[in-house]
């Protein structure tokens, strides 16, 4: 499975948008930041490969060509949501105690964690200083306004988001409601937000806005569940990510909750055992995958998945989109939900 | 030493400010929120004793009314600055490592770290969309994107002073200018912030808003280094903060760069002793307070208090303020240069 070709057309501008958003800033602080996203390495030197897809903006600005505008309008939104998942991916791996990110030391295992706190948060604000930027996009104040409050909203959601999950690590009672609620504020506002960001600049039309936001919304359940199953299923030179990673971290991802609510007896014993225990065992990820083998865990959350891809695509049917982009949207949305990266 | 009446002024209007912002905000991040405010025990029960003084929003109420405004109209700004503060008190207590904070136990040392790094950020996310309640104090819009960006520039600043605080914990050759550039940025930043939002609620004359800003950051100078003074001579039983606790936190705070730029000699060693070994002992403080009385650091720090307070003076002395609001600042700043708790 290939990336989909609208990753590349974006990047270098969001790139440089990027660079621009943290040009002239000094502290090291920014250091560690440019380290995080990719351009530099942790001595300081500057690195030729990129960090991650990008994904967050490419959504943001294909929303706004989707929405009738010119994309180069929603860079700094782009930069903006870039910027607060990122934030959000520095307090993750401090909360996490993770170690590695994307085969790299995690900022807060090279800088400490009270100093990683502090460029988490400071690329946090930085977002809200991209937005700035929109002024020489043209875009009107009460728009500027808006883009503030919707960021700063989604962010908030994400936050909550992060608290449920961390607050899920110590429950076995999570329905299939309580999952739902929390991956949806912590992966689906901002990717909804991203979307959202986007149409605004490209149109005045709420329909428009409104539905690429839903969209963005059903895309992100959708891209989170596809991304329990790698964080289970995945195959580690794919994704950088270690195979069985989320059941060693005891994550409640969407297959680990199914299987609280379905397993009974032995498989129930096997499951409570595990997650109830202390440290991982190797034997005890290999009871687990037992356990979700024998519910269909994969495939219960592949449907699931795909129930979502669908109700994103239903979200835009009827509005007049640029066809195009539409196209690009759908390519993007088939990938993130089947995606093996 | 009392404290004068302005902080009584506006207290009310304030807490009720704030309450609202935090107003139907469901999510238990927001009761470690309302705890870390002092409106709420562990268990989630009402206090009847509100929390601090409220400093900064006290400045950016009064500035709105020295600039000849209402200061109804600045309460969104006052709520705002507050929750920037207490939000860099969250984050702080966790990356000192501190379990109490006015008598009570700190939020990170109740729910965790990962927990009350999320609480702490949401909470300074909260300051910016209590920027969004400008809009029904009839602020114009371009007031009001100015105010996000204002707080957010000075919000990254203070992380960047947070930044250096703690990167100086291990450096021995801070100079008096090092020291000032990190005390601008860690506290001047956001008092005169406060300020300048205040004033700019209140007036659109320029130099009044400036003139305004440069007083709080003269006064946040002063204040500050009354603050290093309270944190190795203070009385426990007025400041709420154990006497030499700076020492034993080992802080780079005005009298220790002092030390450390004036000891010669076995002043020069019994310091770097003190400062380079492992775990702080009794023996250690006292050999600590030794030298600082030999350099006299105390009073050379409080003659730097008093010129700060003199600048910010001259700053606002040609301004057309109100002038029983101007003589409230004057009140305020000397009380703060001078205050023992």
């Amino acid at each position: 499975m290939k990336l989909p070709t609208v990753f590349n057309k974006y990047r270098a501008d969001i790139d440089a948008e990027l660079k621009s958003v943290l040009a002239e800033r000094q502290s090291p602080l920014y250091d560690m930041m440019r380290y995080h996203l990719g351009w530099l390495d942790e001595k300081g030197n500057a690195v030729p490969n990129p960090g991650g897809k990008a994904l967050r903006p490419t959504l943001c600005l294909l929303a706004c060509e989707a929405a009738g505008g010119n994309y180069r309008q929603a860079l700094p939104a782009a930069a903006a949501v870039e910027l607060v998942h990122n934030y959000s991916l520095i307090h993750d791996d401090i909360q996490d105690d993770d170690k590695e990110r994307r085969h790299r030391p995690t900022v807060w295992s090279i800088w400490g964690k009270p100093q990683a706190i502090n460029a988490g948060t400071a690329m946090r604000i930085l977002a809200n200083l991209s937005l700035e930027r929109l002024q020489k996009s043209g875009a009107p104040e009460s728009k500027r306004l808006r883009a503030h409050r919707l960021i700063d909203e989604r962010c908030i959601s994400l936050i909550e988001g992060q608290y449920l999950d961390i607050s899920f690590e110590t429950r076995f009672d999570i329905t299939a409601d309580d999952y739902l609620e929390m991956i949806g504020k912590k992966t689906a506002a901002l990717l909804s937000c991203s979307l959202e960001l986007g149409a605004m600049m490209g149109t005045d039309d709420e329909a428009v806005i409104k539905g690429l936001g839903r969209f963005g919304w059903d895309l992100g359940i959708a891209f989170q569940i596809r991304d329990d199953i790698l964080g289970i299923w995945g195959d580690e030179g794919k994704t950088g990510k270690p195979a069985g990673g989320d059941i060693r971290r005891k994550k409640k991802t969407f297959p680990i909750m199914w299987a609280f609510d379905q397993a009974k007896g032995d498989l129930r014993t096997d499951l409570l055992e595990y997650y109830r225990s202390g440290d991982p065992t190797p034997n005890g990820t290999a009871q687990v995958l037992r356990v979700l083998e024998a519910i269909d865990a994969r495939s219960r959350a592949q449907k699931m998945a795909n129930y979502y891809t669908e109700q994103a695509t239903a979200a835009v049917k009827k509005l007049p989109l640029t066809a195009s982009s539409a196209g690009d949207l759908q390519e993007l949305l088939h990938f993130l939900a089947e995606r093996d990266f």
